[in-house]
């Protein structure tokens, strides 16, 4: 019997229903004023999401595509940057950067801790020539549930007056914790359409600032699929360059609706407030957060793994008996945490269930906890007047 | 925001996204090999959900149309059938047959009460000329969340040895509990789409033993829409007499498979289970069921209103908070009890979280409960081994 599932992974995510039918319906002329009209809204839609008044531009792919687009965009070949890495996503970025011949400077922040303003501002005052054209850092990283304090960072990188563009993965923060592309001065923002934006994957976004185009002006290294300048001039005719993922966008369009409907600073306040849960019932149930106190993501969760529980059994007991699928460590964290996704469609009653499920696998896999300590905890979290 | 719903009132019921999927394809011509071939697939499956090898059909209705069918059907003004009467339901039953001018005797039973096989036994006996045409009895009194034991009630009718019929009205057991049509001698089973089929209202369902036929063929009541007989023509051609719901048929037959898939016997199994879980976690709560003990059904849980407690602030808790969405008293109870569906496609983490959000609705409604009592009741259930 086909159960209803709890989609816990750290994106993609749970997709609501209204959602899942804008995607079901028939698929219409991408050349036609109907699409023309679509990408308008979507595009509108995404500025506002990222408060942004930058270009923003869109691609078939994944948000991996669009931190690649950045590199090949902005830079030639032996550029310098330097890269904030403190998990797979943000050295993803540096590798990526190296990968077409960029000179990286990593930042390497213990996994699991947030990169803090003054470990950019040091490389950055480092720096006397200002070779470095960029830093590229996350705004939430995934792996490891940490939130960087982005507009703390943002402002003394301005402070530092090196000319160093800033570039950002929102890719799993964009619509789940405040984002303010332009107030804070992001000049390239990167982000996907499966995590926040509660749709499946497809669909890369990136806003390119002015400061940003004078650099792609400048940039020498060869591209086609990425190329902004070429995407640009189609999408202000609201057109793609090639193929777009076009029901994805109906779905963009819908979900764009229904973060707006809801309001996108109370999307922000709902995710802070299941976060709030999953950690209150975490650390009741004697759990220990992996992400820096002070620095935990909105988004997703980091637990270490008890001692003695198996991952593997633990993700295998929540997944074949209460159907709630989370995910695992990577790379050098596998077998260390597991991480629980909650960010898009997510409200109390699932994360009640969620955490439930989590203290009854945990529980089966060998671990001591009191049954009903999550139901405790939530039940007076989600009871207090709100 | 779009909010995941846990629709539990006593049915309709939550629909697997498989089931919403078949409803949404494009409607075909209902007298083409297409349509006949899904006709045919729904009414196999139908039979086995049903255990019979009787004929069944299906009208475009709701369950209360098939009760009346059964009598405009079955019978002729001035017939005298017995009726147990103990819920909205069981006396509708009892209402269409006085509207239609039979003579009914009543069974009255409290409502929360099991009919017994004595009180019908015992009726029967009386009727020493053998006047009683039939004897109609609910199998699940949706009303008070009771379930009668229809084997054993059976076993004892037919021990009497009066020919009076049986027509069962199991719209709210079908596909949740035992029912055996067949083996237990039912001449009229009456059900529904909406309830353990998993689908939107829209279909009612009936078996018509070779017994109930022979009446059949004497009844004089005057009828169009509801008769037998050539709606039974048209569906030996696997076709209806009338525009037929054709795409519920699409979810027919999927929800149909969904079963099949599971095993009838499992989905028995699991309703017991969750109809369990229901009943431990509300009694850990300190909550009286209404129910008569060992009578508890398994698709509909009657729960009665702690003194204090107003049902329409604890339902708009539970709806407009917790996005679950329960059943109030009907008729005399009122404002006494309140009821929870747990029918057709529930799981045990999504009986976990509605039961944690009546927990927490009662304790905001002014119920004194301690907060993670209905986790710890689940938990304990759900972590032993099955």
């Amino acid at each position: 019997m086909e159960r209803r599932k709890y989609l816990q992974i750290p994106g993609p995510t749970n997709i609501p229903s209204s959602v899942l039918n804008s995607l079901s319906k028939p698929t219409i002329n991408h050349r036609g004023k109907e699409f023309e009209k679509l990408v308008a809204e979507c595009v509108a839609g995404l500025k506002d999401v990222l408060k942004t008044k930058n270009d923003v531009l869109m691609f078939p792919s994944s948000g991996s595509g669009i931190l690649e687009s950045a590199i090949v965009n902005l830079f030639s070949p032996g550029d310098k940057v330097a890269a904030v890495c403190h998990g797979v996503f943000s050295e993803r970025m540096a590798d990526i950067a190296e990968s077409h011949g960029l000179e990286v400077t990593r930042i390497n922040v213990e996994w699991g801790k947030a990169v803090k303003p003054e470990d950019i501002v040091k490389v950055l005052e480092k720096d006397e020539n200002k070779g470095l054209k960029a830093v590229c850092l996350p705004h939430n990283e995934t792996t490891s549930g940490i939130t960087n304090k982005l507009e703390d960072i943002m402002k003394a990188i301005k402070e530092t007056g090196h000319p160093a563009l800033t570039i950002v993965d929102s890719v799993s923060g964009l619509a789940c914790m405040p984002l303010k592309t332009d107030e804070w001065g992001i000049d390239i923002l990167v982000g996907g359409s499966q995590k926040g934006l509660m749709l499946p994957p497809g669909i890369g976004i990136v806003s390119i600032s002015k400061k940003a185009w004078e650099l792609v002006d400048k940039a020498t290294m060869a591209k086609w699929y990425w190329d902004y300048k070429p995407m640009k001039e189609r999408m202000e005719i609201n057109q793609f360059r090639y193929t777009p993922p076009t029901n994805l966008l109906f779905g963009l369009k819908e979900s764009l609706e229904l973060i707006k409907e809801e309001g996108l600073e109370n999307v922000w306040d709902r995710h802070k407030y299941i976060g709030d849960a999953v950690r209150i019932s975490a650390k009741a149930m004697g759990l220990k957060l992996f992400a820096e106190e002070g620095y935990e993501s909105n988004s997703v969760t980091a637990i270490e793994l008890p001692e003695g529980v198996d991952y593997k059994k633990l993700a295998s007991i929540l997944e074949d008996k209460y159907n709630v699928i989370i995910g695992g460590g990577l790379r050098k964290l596998s077998g260390k945490i597991f991480r629980i996704g909650h960010l898009g469609s997510i409200f109390n009653t699932d994360i009640y269930a969620v955490m439930g499920a989590v203290e009854m696998a945990l529980y089966e896999a060998g671990y001591k906890v009191e049954l009903g300590t999550a139901g405790k905890a939530l039940g007076e979290l989600f009871t207090k007047n709100n």
